[in-house]
């Protein structure tokens, strides 16, 4: 359940209202894009608002989680597709997230590793 | 390094001794192979050992890995192909391991998530 609420408020906002996609981020987060590593909510956001392409749109295929080693935490495996204006055809991707929980009752991410699949 | 070092073993393993694959998992282990979830090393050695091909191979493409919130932990994201004998096309897949550190200074994998990308 957390997995899949997580996933659909992720790419939600990364496809409509990408500049607030850096609220689920936090100082300690780490992104690998594509074998780049960025650490820190900072430069991760400054990654996802300059990526080559302004508009997209995620269709996620399949969503799996489990609860983590960290107490609370959850690993999540998205695989999917990456939707560009223009482009005829849709990239193929996967993505792995490890949320943390929050004080709040939220989760962060503090692991996102995000891959293309090449055919 | 650990993710490299780690994920040579575990498909060297898995592709010339796959009986000795679950020295790797621990009875906390949790493995979703395809959506199948599969908790503890017994079912997951089941699992493993009864898959419906005996002979494979897995070339990795890419290893993407990076330290997690459990203290010691590393997560791991691979993406490479599956070769099955008298199979002409590749299998694509992706998977992610998190890795936690035992008290012998190896790791175990905590959590396994294992698809194969369709096209």
């Amino acid at each position: 359940m957390v997995g899949r609420a997580f996933v659909d408020h992720y790419y939600h906002l990364f496809d409509n209202e990408r500049a607030s996609l850096p609220s689920l981020y936090q100082p300690t987060s780490m992104l690998t894009f594509e074998g780049q590593k960025i650490v820190g909510v900072d430069d991760i956001s400054s990654k996802l608002n300059q990526l080559s392409f302004d508009q997209c749109r995620h269709v996620v295929s399949t969503i799996d989680s489990q609860p983590s080693a960290f107490t609370g935490g959850v690993v999540v495996f998205v695989s999917g597709s990456l939707q560009l204006p223009g482009e005829e055809h849709h990239l193929r991707f996967s993505q792995m997230f490890h949320l943390i929980p929050t004080p709040q009752g939220n989760f962060f991410v503090q692991n996102d590793i995000f891959r293309l699949n090449y055919g």
